[in-house]
């Protein structure tokens, strides 16, 4: 198991979906913050389950308990250890899937790789885990405050955005349920998910992210790529399948002289096809980038799985799921983004003589 | 700067393409293998420059010379020190760059993040690196020896395949230039990556990677799931702006009930929507992604871009690039891919009681 | 800050003295190990305050209570969090230190260093921290348990054991207070101990540590040979000054052909100057060891120092410490002995092909 | 194998006593540093063998190459690339090793960990791989400029300098050598390593080192404590047994009252038993310590010993050794004490808002 994330700002976390409490320790902190525990919670909420109707409707306070590192609301340099009390576990919904393995989930390859797994909720494998990064990301954002991250809803299932990020108002991205700043078409995903719900269903999407004002400099070339970093970060999400920047995929089937971003002569470029960063590193323009997630392998569907040993078995699914996990994983994206981009920020000023 | 990668069998590297040489110390590889030399010089001779008429013409031998860590042909257990000594430099090419830079190229980052670069050639961002990851690879795929990776281009431009892997005979990957499996295609994609040439411009593409008979279990849940290691290491490579694993972005689009894999009752799957991972660990399946890389950055044509003083000028780019990078970048790939699959082969092991 | 220890098996910690609580998240540790919570218990009583008149008269249960990654019982592979609660705090009894600085005490680089303390007790440079070292290390204990761990107080202040560890009943440890498993120089460190405290100062001193059964293997060179990292972890405890391994400094006086070990044709060794490593690995004798410790810096006496502002202050020193650290410090040396132990069964695993 | 040291200036080796080159690669050395070759080349003839009667008569130039990361003479942040060829290697000087384990050298417990071992020289385990480090300490060195520090001889078996570092004066040590600051002493150790020598016999002693001018705020607790991680680098050092700092062991005969260190109102202190470091962070005082080591196992005698069946044998041994390493060891412990400093000067600098 590997449950740190970062090097000079870096997260330790544990916890099951089950167990009494989950948590982390985020060591590197700099000293002499004054935290805005409000905002912290805030970012808490917007993950939170039962928020609305296109999503699961457990119902969890993650409430965030600070245990060290902080002294009269200011951080004193030592590690932030915090835990968030599971406070709606329903055990018993699990017992179902206590000898069988859903299809696509981690509950197969947990079990034969650990030989055993704490089979209430995912264990942990299940999302939960993600509020851990929340706390962290909540208070790197606020140590990296010129640095502006959104994330928003770009896709669910078929139904895409069809305006680039410049072209949209992000600041409408929390006025909707799905996270998608253009109201238009954040009604019709909003339909989308509740249809899928009504068949026990699941549906993907996508997560565009921009993050404004990164400093040159960012990115430590060759190995910890400021993309690279950004990239398994994201990939360490629930669900997702697949990163790009800039360009991404679609920038395959350019030429050069029709990809490349013209110079400025202050430096900046007349486009961004490069999404902000250049060998690595970023270069000044609006870092920018996709994630992919695929449908949630949980459904509330009667299926064909196997048992544990190995019997062909038709269940019926369980439990109060997310029908689509994209409107939950829009403050994740953003939390692990203040992440990676801390832990640059520090990386990045330890070499100045 | 950050030249390391790996935790277990970890490679640190050096090197800039017009200094003496590059190189790197593998870390970690395990004592008593009897190295097949012919195997890693084979390699490289697929990564390098000059091998056909679709890559730079640049000579360089690529020769790999072992400085420690083997004895009467075995690994011994210590670090392995190599160099490729840098042969065909001609910096001459580079005095027109020396003062302007490049629009899409690490050049202006690198020279705004550490006060000065090595102009000749990209410096440490060429692509140069690569070979070093090569013997690395190589290395590790001669200790993985039942684990099968293959690369292959899947698309050039606006031309892809057509089919997936499984339709393929992947053996015919090398029999031709641009190393596509599919004879028809690859004869379309080598007359495109031609033209393209003839213009002075470049043009991007993807590649697949299939790596069969992967045990179950590796990977290491939360941080280092198997696909966020391998989406880190594949964004690593120079001009790469994407990955995805099994059913990638194209997954976003599907429900639930249509993406997971249904299980056989042995546990194999009967479809691989999953690229052969849950939840970070493999399944057993087949591993399987997609790599995007963009046109190259540098053209030979005029171009305007800015010089070290801000001022706006004019430029006939010089010197011998590739027009595609994706047939050299293949090997390069699979060498990632090896590095990584070693290094959670060792860590698999690690907590065998 | 750096709150790791450990690569494969590693803690992460956190907690002041006088916050909730402290607490950590070990990482690494193998799957399907059925945990004796009794004998984790047993090691926090060996350490905590109040257990006998020689130590500080804090009363603390030290009950740890864990929060993840354990399952009927059973350890799953999951990262194992866990926090043990601060009961006892006296926070009004710093408040003479809240501006002064102790003398020899990390209160004034702390300051120095991070602009601001949390001056309650010591806050993070609080030997309470250790108390996360014990449950780590109790849990390695009892997953390397055949190899057998005593520490034990060699001398206190000038009361030396003039005894070689293997002349001593190391089964006689736990019989006295101050953890001298000979009974007559127990007796004189025990009112050395008492007299000392009766003065309001304190008294340095040294403990041994054995290790038996250390397979052969154990140690990674270059830079993680054995005694380096036992070293190392050694260092990290509060109030050590020095570490010295098998002849130790001693040795330092002696001609090669004294020192070598000549061994036996099983290939143990005769003698064992050696402390049971070779170039930094494990040989299979018993690795034994010794460490400083220094007189505790905090005094229940008047004495000179300065105060925040510069100006000299002469301040009465209170509250509940240690006149020795020794005799609670012996189950922290063998504590920490454990986890770098099992650090390398992990590691010396890896590279098993 | 584990080849790295440090966390932001990170040195990791290769290399054989009899392979081609040793070499390393230095990953995080800032940009924009000048260098002085002279100064680097210098501190290798510090270590290099046949410099003077009393260390091994091979001679090796020690000529460091350096392959990347220096453009124009200047670092360019890139990774340091550097090789030193072997000159004088006399493989048949080893046949008689081949199958015979020296007493109390890593001869047995590499060939029992990794199978193998390359026996010529002691391959890996040669100190060869010291001049390695000379080479990235003497960069950091140059870059700490302010930081004076200084390393010499104490003690040569039972001859030991009867005067603290203060009263020395350190400018001498360069002057003899056995590299004592004080003439009278440094002669009586000079006979004394010749007579042994001439028993075929070795001896060990021990180093001082003094940095002066060590900015307050280097280390990082808890367990990257700056006397932690000086200890673990001194422990690497071949034929070290042990680290002190401060008052070291002798300091555990103090009380309190004599051992704490009063301050001056400008936060220095009167006295410095505590060897500048409280709580793990330098204090703004010297920082100082002692390391110990044994006497060369590989003596020039008829010894006894066991061959790789596990037979007694008896073997004339033969070859160039040191009598003494600690001459030759005092740049090695400078230049492990430069690279420690300097790891602490960039992760100091890592968090500064």
């Amino acid at each position: 198991m590997s449950n740190s994330i970062g090097k000079l700002f870096k997260l330790t976390t544990f916890g099951e979906s089950h167990g009494a409490a989950i948590g982390g320790v985020i060591d590197g902190c700099p000293a002499g913050i004054t935290l805005d525990f409000k905002a912290i919670q805030n970012e808490l909420d917007r993950r939170k389950p039962g928020q609305s109707a296109i999503v699961t409707q457990r119902k969890e306070p993650d409430t965030v308990e600070f245990l060290s590192g902080i002294f009269d609301g200011q951080t004193t340099g030592t590690s932030i250890g915090f835990i968030i009390k599971n406070t709606n576990q329903k055990s018993q919904d699990y017992s179902d899937i206590k000898n069988t393995f859903r299809p696509s989930h981690a509950d197969y390859t947990y079990t034969k790789k650990y030989g055993l797994r704490d089979f209430r909720g995912g264990g942990r494998s299940s999302a939960r885990e993600t509020a851990n990064w929340i706390v962290a990301g909540a208070i790197a954002k606020q140590i990296l405050k010129d640095i502006k991250i959104n994330a928003f809803t770009n896709s669910v299932g078929a139904i895409a955005l069809d305006k680039s990020y410049q072209e949209l108002d992000l600041s409408q991205t929390e006025s909707n349920a799905v996270r998608c700043p253009d109201t238009e078409t954040a009604t019709k995903m909003i339909d989308h998910i509740k249809a899928i719900k009504k068949q026990g269903d699941t549906i993907g999407g996508t997560i565009t992210c921009v993050a404004k004002n990164v400093p040159l400099g960012f990115g430590e070339p060759i190995f910890d790529k400021l993309h690279a970093r950004l990239g398994q970060a994201m990939l360490t999400i629930n669900a997702v399948k697949g990163f790009e920047y800039g360009s991404g995929f679609e920038g395959t089937k350019l030429k050069g002289s029709e990809h490349n971003d013209a110079f400025n002569v202050d430096g900046s470029t007349k486009t961004n096809l490069s999404g902000g960063i250049q060998g690595g590193i970023s270069n000044g323009m609006d870092v920018y980038f996709n994630v992919a997630f695929k449908p949630v392998a949980t459904l509330l569907q009667k299926y064909d799985t196997i048992d544990a040993d190995g019997n062909a078995v038709n269940v019926q699914g369980k439990g109060r799921h997310d029908p689509c996990v994209v409107p939950r994983a829009v403050p994740i994206v953003e939390a692990l983004t203040a992440m990676v981009l801390m832990d640059f920020y520090l990386l990045d000023n330890s070499s100045k003589i």
